[in-house]
């Protein structure tokens, strides 16, 4: 028996920033003063500015799957044809959505730890003229994936659909120019790079996007976007806010302008790069090497082995609690995250423990061998080129 | 520019257990009612049982500074000879207390980074009968030190002397039998392996201690320990107690006597010798390698480097906050600290740390080397002795 720091270490909820945390303490404070409003007002200014977007930005209280729903229900109308891109259990999530509103699905299924290309939207958007949408994860978080939100952006922007993109855990991980490359809405949530807990999401709009919203046929009420803009213009939510987690992000924001959002994209794609070499000079396998996204790596354990026992021993023997695979990946697959708030120790730590834990059960390793991959990562990004001699 | 925790990893204050850190919330409580009064007297109960005596265990609003003050000026009179063994910065506060407060003091002085031998001790009492106490502390901070308190223990008890040891580090980090070594005096500090802030010192007092106070004669008001141990009996303390502190104080016992006391110190030494380890394969010298105490591991920095670089360079390059030496020992050593809150995923990265600033300044180092040796301090220890093959 010794001390075991408990470290949440998943790709969501993610590490907690202690400042964040504290501010929650100042939530004895009622949502309808000026006081909130203002902190309201600046939360979604900062995270405007944050995520880049001349776009709406908006928040609500609920999950980002809350934010996914409101993105159908507020725009579409039954009937409508979209176009779902599927390579993970989150855009199962996107089919399973607009399948209960009533729309026209027309699935891009992919294999688990690949992607949906560019290429496949743009042909199904010319073999579905009519498609009203597109809708697809920036980063496919269950299998470690990326879609080219980008280039599907440019085949989207031609047409009369939109594109709505699951940026939950895309954004902080990856560059997203919302407004070049248009993406018309854009979801996160407040419990992945943003470094806070679970709660809140929010999502951008584009104007292209407001105009679904105008012929929009499906009932709503607790997700009502044009009702949420019209009290966000006034520092007001339409329903009661969640004033801890707003404190909080209030705090996280300051951090992450501080810091440059560019920079915590930078830091979750080095601890990725750094995870990548790490587990590849282990002799693991990445389960999506193609196209790894940074918010997460996707780990193979060895050869007969349920990656369970890992996230398992993670635990027992060092309390970081990693992430095994979900749903039909579980015991296929252990998750190592990167977004948000974490940092360089965080991976010497995750690796050597791996290390421990691949010996612990039979498997051949020399000790410190992962550990130099990421100490040359960081070389590589932050020592001066002539003092990397080690 | 990325993302840098920072991570308090000093030995004192120390990393704080987050538990103990959300129960200062509740410190909208008076210390005037019972509800307080159940706090404190269960506090005083857990500290004496952790501690492991039958002696009085009694709580100050203080520093450890000032409990090591309240022994002095309740325990003796002006122009007692005492014994002060000196080997460390804090082995001259011990002298300098005692001067402050006109006793006699025999300065039993060894060089920083040894220890005062218990036969120097033995051989100080018998050349001076009428000494009344012997002053030391168990694990010297500022050189990593420690001192073999059971052997001067076992020369003190047979004497008309007490024995007053400041153990504010020697407290989690090394095994105190405070009865059966007689240790009349420990005295112990909130920040140090008792995992929260600072702001509060205990003391033990054996009986052979309490009959000194009946003849001191220096003058005190604040440091009343007789008084105290009236009101202590009640579950008062005698001033204004510090609330939040006694509230994650208790929070922080419960979390050692879950883990057991005899644990606490087995982790502090099994991560103080995986430092040594460690550091010793990267080519380092260990600053006391004949008696090194378990509380902090004190190292040199190569020649001709100033060990500020290096604690500059833990701080901005990886946000770890560890301590340099004290005083004169400034530039000399760099502190790796172990009591208390410490685990192996913080030692893992403290050390791959290391290797990456010394490469940055130049010296030779095959990355993962200390790390190495630290997973096999770990293999050591926590792996069945046959899948210790890596």
């Amino acid at each position: 028996m010794y001390i075991k720091k408990q470290r949440l270490l998943t790709p969501g909820p993610t590490p907690l920033l202690p400042k964040a945390l504290h501010a929650m303490m100042g939530s004895d404070i009622h949502h309808r003063t000026d006081d909130f409003r203002n902190i309201y007002r600046s939360v979604l200014a900062d995270l405007k500015e944050v995520m880049g977007t001349a776009n709406d930005v908006l928040a609500l209280v609920a999950s980002g799957t809350g934010a996914m729903e409101a993105s159908v229900s507020n725009l579409f109308s039954p009937g409508d044809r979209v176009i779902v891109c599927v390579a993970g259990k989150f855009g199962e999530r996107w089919a399973e959505i607009v399948k209960a509103f009533g729309l026209d699905a027309v699935v891009l299924q992919e294999d688990y730890g690949k992607s949906v290309s560019a290429q496949r939207v743009a042909d199904a958007l010319k073999a579905n003229p009519n498609a009203r949408g597109v809708f697809a994860q920036a980063s496919e978080t269950s299998t470690g994936a990326q879609h080219d939100v980008r280039a599907m952006g440019q085949a989207i922007q031609k047409t009369g659909a939109i594109f709505v993109v699951d940026a939950i855990t895309g954004l902080g991980t990856m560059p997203l120019d919302i407004d070049g490359w248009g993406l018309d809405v854009v979801i996160g949530g407040s419990q992945k790079a943003f470094m806070i807990p679970p709660g809140m999401a929010f999502m951008s709009i584009s104007p292209k996007a407001w105009t679904f919203g105008e012929t929009s046929k499906l009932p709503r009420y607790y997700f009502n976007l044009k009702k949420e803009k019209k009290n966000a213009a006034n520092g007001e939510s339409s329903w009661t806010p969640a004033t801890a987690l707003l404190l909080a992000l209030a705090e996280a924001l300051k951090y992450v302008k501080t810091l440059g959002m560019d920079k915590l994209v930078q830091n979750a794609q080095q601890l990725a790069a750094a995870t990548r070499s790490a587990v590849t000079a282990l002799g693991l396998e990445l389960f999506a090497p193609q196209s790894p996204c940074s918010a997460v790596t996707s780990v193979c354990p060895p050869k007969g082995m349920d990656s369970g026992v890992i996230v398992k021993e993670y635990r027992d023997r060092f309390g970081s609690i990693i992430a095994n695979g979900q749903g039909s990946m579980k015991g296929q697959i252990f998750r190592i995250a990167h977004l948000g708030y974490f940092d360089f120790a965080d991976v010497f730590a995750l690796i050597a423990e791996l290390e421990i834990i691949l010996a612990a059960n039979g498997v051949p390793v020399k000790f410190g061998t992962g550990v130099a991959a990421v100490q040359n990562a960081y070389a590589e990004v932050a020592l001066a080129k002539e003092t990397v001699t080690a």
